[in-house]
């Protein structure tokens, strides 16, 4: 459905800019809800992109679009704005967005812009702009509701009509603060309906709060979120003060950022989002990553290499290399991405190591004897004994291998703080690869007696 | 953070059941917030895992705790539970989370615990399990606040005060429906404090309501909310009468598993997560996945068969398949991961298909070069220039053969409405395994002339 709607206005939207009917798309953009514009953006060439982005009228509207855009359709629409244009943009933005947004721009002109804002709003941003990249300060939002706790249900709610909070983007929780704006407490919003408006805060707020400290990893905040099920967690600094809050809508950005990474490194393809970048950008970033393969394969020669004199006797050795590979290859991704995901999602808890490899072993081995001894019966159909033996035990011995090498490395990076994500795709399969052929090779040269 | 915190509380807690200090644990147990024990209890063995679940005494924490927990825990502590105490637990937990779980009881439990429990909560509970797994209508909560458009801001706060709505879970908007149930509109508790008290509420509601339908996946429905950063979303049935509303907690726990089907089912190794099964159960699951690559191994081993001949002539080939496979696998994996993630976030459309695989095979094709020409260069200074061009000719074919199935295949699935994960892991590599031995080994025989 949200496809069918996506497809329908990005056709319209395109039959539109071909024919130049400017008045008839400027009206489509004004009605549409800001959200459904990105998806449009991405199928339109590099210079409609700009030209439909100045058809958005309203500065919010076109800084919620900007902000949702792949980072390489944002920069180009930015490089077609004036500075003036920018400023009015960011200004319009919530403030973790804008942050976010100030951030890809190039240094200068990031200056720049910072100066043409109004004081209140750029200096907001440059107090959110100190807090490092993916932590709890550089996603939070400086705009919640902090009241002291002796206020009563009334005063609250004449102080949530003031013009102070009506820019509250999310104002479901009331967190209450002591004199040092230290977080005490906290109140739902709900609440102020069911108790008596002479109510002190103190009597009904919720004493034991959870919160988060800026310098926290944002993957780490959103698991917070969403073990406590809140809608919003309040960060804290280190003099316990309290700073902002992070919203669940950002939680839910993390996790699926997270998740996209995670399997883009298993894959052995950077951590950023590739397909929309160029292919000269592209191909760099796969490259390096391949580089491993390479040199599994390299010593893989060296290994073969060592043997060919036995290759060179029994020259039908050769055809077992892929399946022999093949299989080890498969069961180690399986090991590999089970504990790199289960550790992702805490199914998976980094001390059990040896409980968890055991485990994987035991599964190697089951898996590989009942793959080793299928093939070695179909092998000796047509070759002698000792080759069907030799082949059943490579196929044993590489899987159990590559499920031991595939659990036990992630597990391994994870406790010494590697990302176990990285530790799998390339590297666990060129070992494995390594591994399985030289035991085969040599179990071979053993029992054929060459 | 998490992780101390995890840690700390697990300790004391096996520390306590070892010593058998039934009175602290307890103590404990009634202290700590319920969310965070599902992490302790998959550290514990089988029969503790029950023993503490009896020293949960809240019903309301159970059924928490039961809800989190991986299946196989939850259907262990289950197994010493009494009709009553089930009965007892599921009448305490929030509607959707007590759909999932009379979904995990064998139908003959299920049914005697609908017939204890109180008539209105059997009722609702039967009303939700009539959706399909995995679509809005099983997991949305059915208690929400919906009033009529005449009522005004005072009337809404006092209806709000009223017993009816005191259970409900997320009361952060206000929903609008006509005399026949339709969702009209919708307004958030926010407005109210802000508006007087006597407009009503059609005055200030919002008309323009995203909603959804009943039937529809869940995963979409996640999109829906992250898109449209709402925290719920009401949910109408065929008569666009609104029967529930799914909340953002939910949403989040679906991104969550989706991403791990997608990893899962990318890897080849089913969509449920495995890893806390027994090794019996995880085998079974994980061996016919293996099938794909054992097939393809089986092929290879015909098509290098076939070449034998040459084999005998220039044994020293052979060692060149690990290098060609490794590189055309990897890059192979490469392709696909992104093309997979691509679609499932959004940023490839399906329609594209053509400049997606175009794009891809181009990259395939600079790579392929790349380190087709860096393995050549490398394998003539031992070998002669044929065999070195063969080698390269090897790699570049296998790499653009491995970009272009990688990225072809699970596009192709997408359109015809095949998961495009299931498409990646075996199937791709396996198929790319073949093709990559049967051209290299095409190529050198004829360019050695053998």
């Amino acid at each position: 459905m949200l496809v069918e709607r996506n497809k329908i206005l990005t056709e319209t939207i395109i039959r539109l800019m071909r024919r130049g009917s400017v008045a008839r798309l400027a009206k489509i953009i004004s009605k549409v809800h800001a959200a459904d514009l990105p998806a449009v953006f991405s199928s339109l060439s590099v210079s409609n992109q700009r030209k439909l982005f100045q058809l958005i009228h309203d500065s919010e509207k076109k800084g919620f679009v900007v902000s949702e855009l792949d980072e390489d359709i944002s920069l180009n629409i930015i490089e077609g704005l004036s500075l003036e244009e920018l400023a009015e943009i960011i200004e319009n933005m919530p403030s973790d967005d804008s942050v976010a947004f100030i951030r890809m721009l190039p240094q200068d002109k990031a200056d720049a812009v910072l100066g043409m804002m109004k004081k209140t709003e750029s200096e907001e941003v440059e107090g959110l702009l100190q807090y490092k990249d993916d932590t709890a300060g550089s996603i939070m939002i400086p705009d919640f509701i902090a009241l002291k706790e002796n206020m009563t249900a009334k005063d609250v709610i004449e102080s949530l009509q003031s013009k102070e909070y009506l820019d509250v983007e999310m104002p479901f929780y009331i967190y209450v603060v002591d004199e040092k704006e230290r977080l005490v407490g906290v109140s739902s919003l709900r609440q102020f309906v069911v108790v008596p408006s002479s109510t002190p805060l103190h009597n009904f707020m919720m004493k034991e709060v959870i919160s988060v400290t800026t310098d926290m990893d944002q993957e780490e905040v959103a698991k917070i979120v969403a073990r406590y099920n809140i809608l919003a967690v309040p960060v804290v600094d280190e003099d316990e003060k309290m700073v902002g809050i992070v919203t669940v809508d950002d939680v839910i950005d993390v996790f699926r950022e997270e998740a996209t990474e995670d399997i883009l490194k298993m894959a052995g393809v950077g951590e950023e989002f590739v397909e929309t970048k160029s292919i000269g950008r592209s191909t760099r970033i796969r490259l390096p990553w391949l580089f491993a393969s390479f040199l599994g394969g390299i010593i893989a020669i060296f290994i073969i290499g060592y043997f060919e004199e036995s290759l060179k006797q029994v020259s039908y050795l050769a055809l077992f290399i892929p399946v022999i590979m093949g299989m080890g290859g498969n069961i180690g991704i399986q090991s590999s991405t089970i504990v790199v995901r289960g550790i992702a999602t805490g199914r998976i808890n980094i001390r059990d190591l040896w409980s968890v490899v055991s485990k994987e072993l035991a599964i190697g081995i089951i898996l590989g004897v009942f793959y080793g001894v299928l093939l070695g019966t179909l092998v000796q159909f047509r070759y002698s004994i000792d080759v069907a033996i030799s082949v059943a035990i490579g196929v044993v011995s590489s899987m159990t291998v590559a499920a031991l090498v595939g659990s036990f490395m992630p597990m391994m990076f994870a406790r010494i703080h590697i990302d176990p994500a990285v530790a799998t795709g390339p590297f666990v399969t060129s070992s494995i690869d390594i591994l399985s052929v030289l035991i085969y090779f040599q179990v071979a040269t053993i029992l054929l007696g060459i």
